[in-house]
C-alpha cells in the first residue's frame, strides 16, 4: 500500500521556460530509458519476488522513490511549457530563431495535454509496458536494472548537457546522482547474490552438464572468408563465471539445409506447393 | 555485407511435433527475451559503435551468429506444426487431451502463416524494435547485452524443461550453451573496458563533481513511518564503482507542493481553471 | 513524493489456485479497463492540474490508492499460479479437463515472468500509455475517469462471476465497492464543477457563438433512403446542457465532391497522376 | 450496409495552405481524441448492442456521420499540404521563418503519403484500435462516448485557436458544433437509460449486496501522515447514484505483507530463490 | 459522405455457435489480412488520390463495400459467442472436449466486450493503422491492394476449411467470391494504368537514367562461397517491365569497412570512445 | 547460417552532414516501406517456404542482400549526424535557418542513440514486426514483395529528390536500381508460378465452385442513389485471371437488420439490456 504527502522529492525550478526542452524531458518520463520504466519495473519485480524478502523490500523502496522522480519531471515539463505558443500566428510574429519553437515542440503538448506532461517519449510515442522486465529470476532482474540505470544516466547526462537553465541543471544533478547510486545498488545486489562466479550463468539453478559444453565458452567467428574473429578478453583467459577458459574459432555449419517438404491440402497454400 | 550458405548452424530435429511447443518457441523468436532482439541489437550497436573498432567487429560477428539462431528456431516451429489441426472438427474427433491442441496453439500459425514461424511472441504479439538498445555508450550497451542473454537463457531453460522431445532438447542444449558464452562475453567486454571501477557510473565521461554528490551513494528509504529501509550490501561498505562508501537513510521531501497556477485562455481548459 | 508500508490494502487469499483465473486477472492489471490505467491516469491528471488545487490533491490520493490495487491484483495472480504446470508432460498426465490448464494459461506467465504477474492484459498484450487521458481540461478528465471506473467495474463484476474461490470473491467485493465509490466520486467532481448545465459543452471556456449553432443541437440522420433517424431523448426536449432544444432531421451533403488536382513532379507519384 | 455519394458533408476550403497545420489536423484524424476513434467506436458499439435496438440504430447513424468527418479532415490535410517543400534545398532558400516549415511538418506526409492524410496522430503515430471502447454494457459505452466527444471538442477548439485561415475556421466551427451535439446526445441517452440514479453504479445489474458496502461510498485518504484527505462534494452529502451518503477517512492497510514463498525447481529462478 | 440502411450486405447465420470460431473470425476483422485494413486502406487511398478521379471513385465504392463486410463479420462473431461460458465452473462441468472451450476462446470476448466482436485479431491484438498503405502513388497503392486481397482470400479459405457450420460456410463463400473479384479488380486497374511495361518500375515518373543502371536488372547472389545464386525467370530473359534483360552474378562488396571515428565529448559516450 | 565481411555493399559517403536528412533516412530503415521490413520479410518467407526449394533459396539470397542495405543506411544516418547540435544553446547561436536544425531532428538521435541510427521511422516510431508478411502461400508472398519494393522505390525516389549531397545521391541511385530489380524479380517469380491466369485468384488451390460465383467477377456499386458505379477495365472484358468476364451493378442488401437479442444475466450488461 502506498502514501503521498503531495510534495516534491527535490525542488523543481525553471528560470527560462523552453517548450523544446519540455519535449526533451519527455524522454526521461516515457522513453525506454525513462522513469516510468524503472518505477514500474521495480514494482513488478517486487510483487513477483520469491526467496529472501529483503530483495522484495529493497525493490519496493526504490520503486516508490522512482514514482517521485516521474512527478518531478512531469512538473518540470509543465513549467517549461509556460508561455508556449498556442497558434501558428503567435509563433510567426516572433524572431526567426524563437519562431521555430512551435516546430520543435511536441505538438501533443499543445493539442492533447494542454501544456502538461504526458506518458510519452520525446517523439510523442506512448510508453508501452513490454519494457518492464520482471523475469522471476532475481539475478536476471538485477542485470536488467543495471541496464535501466545505465541508459537512464546516459540520458540524464545528455539532458544536462542540452540545457543551461540553472533550475533544470540542479534537478538533473540530483537525478544523475540517484542514477549513480542505483547503478551501484543493483551491482551490490548482484554481489550479495554471489558475485560473477556465483551468479553467472543466469539462471544458476540449471545444471551446466545439461548444456552443450563444447560451445559454452568459445567465441565463434562468422567471417565470410573463415578467418579468425576479432580477439579480446572474450577469447582468452578464464571465463568471467570462473567455470572454464575462453577460446575462439571460426564457426562452420553443423546442420544441413532445412527442408519443410510440401504444403498440406486445405492449408491455403498455392497448388504448386502441395 | 552479409552472406549465407543456406545451412543450419546446428541440427534441428523434431521427433514428436507439438503445435503448443511451436507456440512456446515463438517466445524465443519474437519475445522480448528472444533472438530477433539480440540479432538486431548487436547489429545496431555495431553500426553505431564509435571508438576502438574491435568492439564493432565483435558485435557484428555475434549479431551474425544470432541471425542463424532465429533460422534454427523458425525451422523448429515449422516442424512442430506438422500435422497441426486445420479444422475444429478434426480437433474434436481426437482424444480429450489431444483434443485441446487447437486451443493451446497460436491461432495465427493456422490462419496467418500457414503452419510456419512468425516474428511474434508466444501470445502472437509482434516484436517491436523499441527493444533494440543501442545507446551510443559502449558500456551501457554491454550491460544491455548481459541482460538480453540473461533473460534469454532463463527462457531457453524454461523451454528445455517444458519439452521432452530429444531433438528439441538437443537444440536447446546448444542454444543454452551459446547464452552461457554470450553472458560471459559481454561481461568480458566490460572487464576490458575497465571493470566495475573503470566502467561505472555509466557514462564515465561525465564528471562526478557535476552531480549532487550528497545523494550519489546513499540508499534512500521511503517507508511510510519513516523507519530505516532494508539493509544489505547496498547500504554499507565501499561502493561497487570504488568511488565512495554506501550509506542508508529515510528520505524526506526537499521540495514543496508543486503548483502550476491557472490555465491560459484559449488553451482548451475549463473556464473554472482560468 | 510517495511512501510504502509493504502491506496490502486489503487481504488477498486464494484457496484454489487456477492459472486460467490468473490470466483473467491480468485484464484487471494491464487491460484498458485495468488498474495501471487508472493509477497512471489520475497521476498524470494531478501533475498537470491547473486551477483549484483541491482537484489535484483529490486525484493524487486516489491515484495512490490505485497503485495499491495493482499490488493486490499482482499478488492474486502470483498466488493463482502456484502449482501451474511447467511442462507439456506434467500437463498431459492429468485428467482431461485439468489437462487443459496449460492451454488456457497465459504462456508468458510460464516463459517470461516465472509464475508472477505482468503489466499485460488477459491475452498477454502489454499496457500502453496512450490510454492515459489527461487533457488539461479538468471536466474532460472527470468524464474520462467516469468511463474508466465504469468499464473497470464491469470487468470486476465479470471476474467475480467467473470464479467461485472465496478469497478471490472477497477481494473482488472490495474492488467492486471501490469502483462504486470512484464512479460516484468523479460524478461528484463534475457536480462541484457546475453540473451538466455548467460543465457542458466541454470545454465551457469556448464561446458558443463561435461554433456553427445551426448544427449544435440537432440529431442528424444518415439513412440511405433519407428517412427520419431513430428518435429518443436526443431528438426532443431541452438539451442536457440547457442551452437549446434538441431536434432531428436527415442530413444532406453541403459540400461538393472534393478534388485534389494533379500530383506534383518529383513527389513520387505515377506519371499518369502528374 | 453502407453507401456513399462522394460528396463532402460540409465544405472544406483552405486559403493559405500550411503543412504544419496539416500535421496538427492529423491529431483530429488519428489521435486518441480523433474521428477514426469515434467512427469505429460507435460502429462496434452498434454491432455489439444487445437490448432495445433504438440505441443500436442511433449509434449506427452517428458512426456513419463520423466517417464523413474523417473524410472532411483528410481533405483538409491534403489541401494544407499543397506547395509543401519537397527538398531540404527548396526549404533553405526561403525566408527564415518560412524556412522552418519542413522542420515542423510530419515528415511522413512527404515521404510516405505523398502529401496526403494518413491515419496517424500529429506526431505520425498510427491510431491503434485498442482505443475502441465497446464494453457490451450500453451505459458504460455511453460514458465512453461522452469522454470521446469531450476530449474531441477540446481538441477541435485548440485547432480552431491555432489557425486563422477562414476556411479552416469555418470547417472547425461545424465540427465543434457537432461535438456539442454529440456530448449532449450521449448524455441524453444516459438520461433515457435512467439518469444518474438509474444508471449508476455501472453495471446496474450487479446486486450491490454482493459488494463490500463498507467501502462503497467513502473517500479514502492516502496522506503519508494519516491526515484527512481533501474534502469536496465527494466526501459529503448523498451519493450521486442516490444509494447512500458520502463520507471520508484516512485508509489503513487491512492486509499483511504479502509473501510468495520460495521459487519452484525448474522454474528458471536463481538457486538462491529455491 | 456516407449512409446506412442498417441491413446486412449478405445474410449471416450461425447454426452451431462456437466461441473458438468467434476467435478465429476476429482475424478477418482486425488481423493484418482483415476487413478493417481494406476498408480503411481504400478510404485513405481515395481521399488522397490525385489524377484521374475515376480511380478515386472506384476506391470509394469498394471501401464502402468493405465496411459492410466488417459488419457481417462482427455479427458472425457475436452469434458464435451465444452460450459461451461465463465462468470457469460452468466450463468444468461440461464434457472434456467441450470443456476446453474457455481455454480456446479470446478471453477478452468474455471480459472486455461482453460477448461481442472487437477490432482485434485472433490473439486479441488490436489492429493498428500503420497497416493502411496509401502512398500517393496510384500504382503502388494498387499493388498493395492486390496483396491485401490475396492474403485476405488465403485467410478466408482457411476459415472456410476450419468450420463446418452451414451458415458460416455460406457467408464465407460470399466473402471469398468478393476477394476473387477484388484481386481481379486491382489487377485490372494496373492494366488500365499501362500493364507491366507501363507501370513498372514504380514510380514510373522517375527517370531511369538517374538510377545506377548497372544494378537495375541483375539478380545478385550472396552465397558465402561465391557460388552462383539460384536461377529462375528472374535471372534470364527480358525483364518484366520490358526495359532490359535479366542477368545474375555473385555480389562482392564495393565499399570499405565503415568507420565512424571517435565519439564527441558531452555526447554521453564512455570516456574510452572519445 | 550467415556470414559477414564487415564491408559495405556499396560506398557510403556524406559531403554535407544534415541531421534532418538523417531523420528522413530513418524512414528507409525502420519505416513500413523500409529495409528492415524487406530483410525480415524475405527471411521469414524463406524459412517457411514449402514446395520447390528454388524459391526458398532465392528469397534467402535477397534477404541477405537487404541486411546489407540496412547497414548502408545506418552508416549514412550516423555520418549525417556528425556535428549535430548537442544543446539548445549551441543551436541558437547559429544563423536562423541553420538554427532550426535541432527542431527538425529526430530528438532521439541526440537523446537515445548518441548520434547513430535506430530501428525507427522518420518520426522516431519503432518498426514493428506485424509488417512482415509471410503467409505460407508463395504467390501471396510474391505480391507482398512487389508491394514492398514498389513503396520502397517510391520512398527512395523521394529521398533522392530531397537531398543534393552527391554522396547520398550516389548511394540512393544504387538502392533505387536494386528496387527496380526486386520489383521485376518478384514479378518474374509470379510469372514462373504461372502468370496471372495461373496464379490468381490466390490461393489457386481452393476450388472456385466452392465460392459464391454470382459475386466473383462483378464490380459492385455502393452509390447512395443506386446509380451505376464508376466504369473501367474492372467492369468489362475478360477477368485478369481469365476465368470469367467482368460486369458491374449497384448492390442491394441481401440480409436483414441483424439482431443480437437480449444480453445474458451475469454478463456485465446493464439491467435494461437483459
Amino acid at each position: 500500500m502506498f502514501y503521498t504527502d503531495n510534495k516534491l522529492q527535490f525542488p523543481v525550478r525553471v528560470e527560462q521556460p523552453d517548450p523544446r526542452f519540455a519535449r526533451a524531458l519527455q524522454q526521461a518520463i516515457g522513453g525506454v530509458e525513462g522513469e516510468i520504466r524503472v518505477a514500474m519495473q521495480y514494482m513488478f519485480q517486487a510483487w513477483g519476488a520469491r526467496g529472501d524478502p529483503k530483495f522484495r523490500d529493497m525493490l519496493l523502496n526504490t520503486a516508490t522513490e522512482e514514482l517521485g522522480h516521474i512527478e518531478m519531471l512531469a512538473t518540470a515539463v509543465a513549467l517549461n511549457l509556460e508561455g508556449a505558443p498556442l497558434s501558428l500566428q503567435e509563433q510567426a510574429s516572433q524572431d526567426p530563431v524563437g519562431g521555430a519553437v512551435l516546430n520543435g515542440m511536441c505538438m501533443k503538448h499543445l493539442l492533447s495535454s494542454g501544456l502538461s506532461a504526458m506518458p510519452v517519449d520525446s517523439d510523442g510515442i506512448p510508453f508501452d509496458m513490454s519494457h518492464i522486465y520482471a523475469s522471476g529470476n532475481i539475478a536476471a532482474d538485477m542485470t536488467a536494472n543495471v541496464t535501466a540505470e545505465s541508459t537512464g544516466r546516459v540520458l540524464a547526462v545528455r539532458l544536462y548537457n542540452m540545457t543551461n537553465d540553472p533550475g533544470m541543471k540542479e534537478m538533473l544533478q540530483y537525478l544523475i546522482a540517484r542514477d549513480t547510486m542505483h547503478q551501484n545498488q543493483w551491482l551490490a545486489a548482484l554481489e550479495e547474490l554471489g558475485g560473477p562466479s556465483g551468479v553467472f550463468p543466469i539462471p544458476n539453478s540449471h545444471p551446466q552438464e545439461e548444456e552443450n559444453r563444447e560451445f559454452s565458452y568459445v567465441f565463434l567467428g562468422f567471417q565470410q572468408d573463415g578467418s579468425e574473429p576479432p580477439r579480446g578478453r572474450w577469447s582468452e583467459g578464464q571465463s568471467i563465471d570462473g567455470n572454464d577458459s575462453f577460446s575462439a574459432r571460426p564457426m562452420e555449419p553443423l546442420g544441413e539445409e532445412p527442408t519443410l517438404g510440401r504444403a498440406r491440402p486445405k492449408s491455403g497454400a498455392q497448388a504448386e506447393q502441395l
